[in-house]
């Protein structure tokens, strides 16, 4: 049984403990958390609960580490640290930034193994695009993510002054998807892929006007984007805007000379954390397997043979699933 | 610059000859085929012909030899043959059959690496499965051809006396693709999947009654299925039957507890042949990387690190598309 630990216990956390407790190959070892360990409620109720600071006593009862804090600090603090003493998986998503944390963390595995940038994009969705523009050069990747919530957006209008909750969805333009699926290949903005949708209940007495003018001023997240501002209620909030759904796709528009093809990968979602817990328990299989190799470093989903992820050997995998 | 053989020259050979040609890291040294060498009729123009028989002079001048003949019987005789000498790539497709030819080739495959069953299904459908059900082990994979041609199929109403010519087309049925695009998760046999529709032009006297109820009766091929059967003209045939379009979708219907999800994957191919061709091109690249490695003897898609699939570094990669 390959033993986990779980570093950070949100909503990611959360989905890893319960792909774990579907793995047949796998146990969960313990949780690590920066809060009282006392007050967290385990899903499976079944490990145990440390301050991530006692981290390094348990080297020796961890085989792999999944780091499930989130890419704007925590990563950039822990994954190094981490990654000295563990092998580890994250989900490290910062598009731009990824080069500088992969050498980061490169730096920092001299002799364990660390998968970064797993998840569904960073992830799968980056799996789709190396295998389409490799077998079809000659053609264009578009990705379009939705309809679903955006954490870092929904985060960008609370921090907004009288905004007391909010969610944000993005949400393809049909249009946009059409002409990518006739092989258009069209130059698509910003704006012509995606819109905005968001949903914002508001402290007693706020200046609604100002806020929404706020929220469609914030460069880069939302004045680059058509975006609507729906005012709304606790009670609907709560009742309808709680879970986290979330999904989309990744279109090739490709030819072989005077011929066309279309490579399309969707994904639909009732839970954005569960599914991107559920890649980063497959990519944890892959670090442990690397590692008893000796194959140590930085590792990204193009590094990973795929039989890497299966629990399943690799005889059963060829006859069943080839 | 990668140096590429073709070992049989029909539709999959043009194909993977347009693909050679589209890559920036490779060249098209040489085309064998057991016709007469100067009967053939290039698109590049620019390559040698010769007799397959004369293959053992050229191992010092192919980095790998891609094979286009057919499973049926072409592979069988020539994968383990030719992989004895070569780096090569085929797409075996005979699924049960795979483990078996497997072996085979991978007893051949001594000094030199063979990456066997690559194409589309096997290959990137089955890379799909394997995700999927690994991401989502408590789920239920679906495979669906077509609208496309089935080249076997096509064959065996060939086979029937009285026949000029024939094409088949696989048709997913809509009620199963919605069925598992709900989430039933349904049972399915190979009726309520697929459609069989038929396009047959007969000799002059032939019995066409006969005939319908011949190809209607074969056995796994057409038996299991409700087909159809449309007799029609030459000229119908040649205008409007004579491109090989195809494409097929992998649906993994899925749950994480309470919570379900959907991954879909769909291709819509103008040219079956030029696409499966361009898939083993890229998987020829990863062969001759395996190869320069020392990772010898038979491999399938699933034990290929991704990157080795383009002709793109790994840090322009991990850049453009993670």
């Amino acid at each position: 049984m390959i033993r986990i630990g779980i570093a950070g216990y949100g909503n990611v956390g959360r989905g890893v403990e319960r792909a774990v407790s579907a793995a047949p190959d796998m146990t969960l070892a313990a949780v690590f958390t920066r809060r009282d360990p006392a007050s967290l409620k385990l899903f499976s109720g079944s490990a145990s609960v440390y301050p991530l600071s006692d981290v390094e006593k348990m080297t020796g009862d961890i085989d792999v580490m999944i780091l499930c804090g989130g890419s704007a600090t925590d990563l950039r603090e822990q994954g190094p640290w981490l990654a000295s003493l563990f092998n580890v998986v994250d989900s490290y998503d910062n598009h731009t930034q990824i080069p500088d944390y992969l050498a980061s963390i490169d730096a920092a595995a001299k002799n364990t193994t660390a998968v970064i940038s797993s998840g569904w994009d960073p992830g799968l969705f980056s799996i789709i695009r190396l295998i389409s523009s490799a077998v079809l050069p000659d053609g264009e990747s578009y990705t379009f993510w939705g309809r679903g919530v955006s954490q870092g957006h929904s985060d960008a209008i609370r921090h907004i002054e009288g905004v007391k909750n909010a969610v944000q969805y993005s949400v393809p333009i049909d249009d946009a998807v059409n002409s990518v699926r006739r092989g258009d290949r069209p130059k698509l903005t910003a704006r012509e892929k995606h819109l905005r949708e968001c949903y914002v209940v508001v402290e007693p007495g706020a200046d609604k006007n100002l806020i929404e003018k706020s929220i469609k001023g914030i460069p880069y997240y939302f004045a680059d984007y058509d975006t609507t501002v729906c005012f709304i209620e606790d009670e609907e909030f709560l009742e309808r805007h709680s879970s986290m759904p979330h999904g989309g796709m990744v279109l090739h528009s490709g030819a072989t000379y005077e011929n066309r093809h279309m490579i399309e990968y969707s994904l639909k979602l009732d839970s954005n954390p569960d599914f991107t817990g559920s890649v980063m328990t497959a990519c944890a299989r892959a670090a442990y397997r690397l590692a008893s190799e000796g194959a140590y470093g930085a590792k990204t989903v193009f590094d990973i043979p795929l039989s890497y992820l299966s629990a399943n050997d690799r005889q059963t995998l060829i006859k069943e699933l080839l």
